[in-house]
């Protein structure tokens, strides 16, 4: 199977997802950049902004390729001389802080060596936790990849307890989900089924997230929750550029900035010391931030 | 000198400034805040907010010590055992656009096996850059070390532009100021004047940064300057959280997260690939946002 045929599909689902955000949304549509690298490649950047749901968000897609770098080499421990690497990143800001905030990435990488992986993810991170919906999550995720392989969920899962974890918070980002990397055929699927199950996470995401916005959009909010949501979006904002390690190597390798950091929130707020009241909902999120849960 | 002689004369400078802090703004006090580490020393963290003039600030002092960890020696270079560190850190983000943000810090870091340093810094970080005030800023910084070396102002100032520079973005933090580090008696200075430029440096904080509130703080402010503000202060929080390595080896090290991010603003905001329009004040100060300008 030939790369094109990967960013093809990877392109359409570009397509697919932001079709149905623009009418989950029901407000605003996408704006769509069109980007070129110097080096080799470039993206089709889509960003909303401003909707009845959506505050900010990107649908990116991408295709790129050229040489190894020194710093690829040294990050990534590659010893191929060439690379090509498409991929499909989302990031959604909900204005609602009764609506979580919703992060989903699929990519494919190969080398002239011959050598190709694909990795991916999609994790959750409510403003306010409710176990019911980070259940349904999970549940979603779950049943994606029993048809693939029934050890991927459990594996994959506490890889994103790891991975969407904040060390300097003792926190994680949110309720998880899943997260892969280095997926190839030595897992037992072909190449076409793994980019197959990657395809079914993206073409789920839209469904997916729509459940929870049709849970938390009909919500009333007062000024706390706002308040609460521009802290918690600042969290996110820490993990983002401290811990996630996507967002650091794009950033020292001289990635497209603007793309990178459109997993930024429209506004983040921080506040000294702020410990919520005992016995609040803020308080009930901060004591379910940890890895291990079981959400199922 | 004795490190306790040192970390009292921190102390005082904390004093000092967070009561001409009050002064300055007029409405609002710090609070104090005690706290102790584990693993040995404390600190005092004094933060400000809702203020007429600042909207959220912090006046840290801290003394710790204890084992040189594993951490410590990878990343810091440290060949001793134990350590001790005493420094006053400091950073404003005022309420309007016309006055700039100001970040402050001096440390005094000292091994058992005899080797000791200061290090330090002023910069300033104007939401509009205003060269004149700039220029002022410099202007004091310069007469400061210039009673000392003068030498320390043209190399502590282009170290300055290379510390707080946004590589990502291709942008300086803001119009620079001095920084300096591992500073000893090689330079030429007895380890009391050391400590005695750093103390200057210190009380003439206040009165640098009075200068500057006093020449925005009757400017008139619209809606498009209080979003260009929290563009700018998103600009400080990737800086702060990305290319920061005091920030970075706080967080790695196990430092105390509520201290280190102090420097975060109350709210910042981000929007997708946002370009000022052509000659507006803020592609005046965008423009502006670069390495080796000579202020003076």
């Amino acid at each position: 199977m030939n790369k094109e045929v990967i960013a093809d599909r990877f392109r359409s689902l570009q397509d697919f997802i932001t079709e149905r955000l623009e009418k989950i949304d029901g407000t605003s549509l996408f704006q769509e950049d069109l980007w070129s690298r110097e080096a080799g490649g470039g993206g089709r950047t889509r960003t909303i902004k401003e909707g009845s749901i959506i505050e900010k968000g990107g649908v990116a897609f991408s295709e790129v390729f050229g040489e190894v770098s020194d710093v690829m080499k040294r990050q990534m421990g590659l010893d191929g001389e060439s690379f090509f690497a498409t991929g499909v990143s989302i990031v959604l800001h909900p204005r609602s802080p009764h609506i979580p905030i919703i992060h989903m990435n699929v990519r494919y990488f190969e080398l002239d060596n011959g050598t190709f992986w694909f990795g991916g993810g999609i994790d959750l991170t409510p403003h306010y936790i409710v176990p019911s919906q980070a259940a349904a999550f999970h549940h979603s995720l779950k049943g994606i990849c029993d048809q693939y392989d029934n050890q991927f969920y459990p594996k994959f899962k506490n890889w994103a307890d790891d991975y969407f974890f904040i060390p300097h918070r003792n926190e994680t980002r949110g309720v998880g989900g899943i997260f892969f990397d280095h997926l190839d055929t030595t897992c037992g699927l072909t190449k076409e089924q793994i980019l197959q199950f990657c395809v079914d996470l993206g073409e789920a995401f839209a469904s997916i997230y729509e459940y929870q916005v049709e849970k938390g959009k009909l919500l009333e909010i007062d000024s706390n929750q706002l308040k609460w949501r521009n802290l918690r979006r600042g969290r996110y904002v820490e993990f983002n550029l401290v811990n996630d390690r996507g967002t650091k190597f794009g950033l020292v390798s001289g990635g497209r900035t603007e793309s990178i950091l459109l997993s930024m929130p429209p506004e983040a707020n921080w506040e000294y010391n702020l410990v919520p009241l005992e016995d609040s909902n803020e308080a009930f999120t901060l004591l379910n931030l940890k890895k291990g849960i079981n959400w199922i």
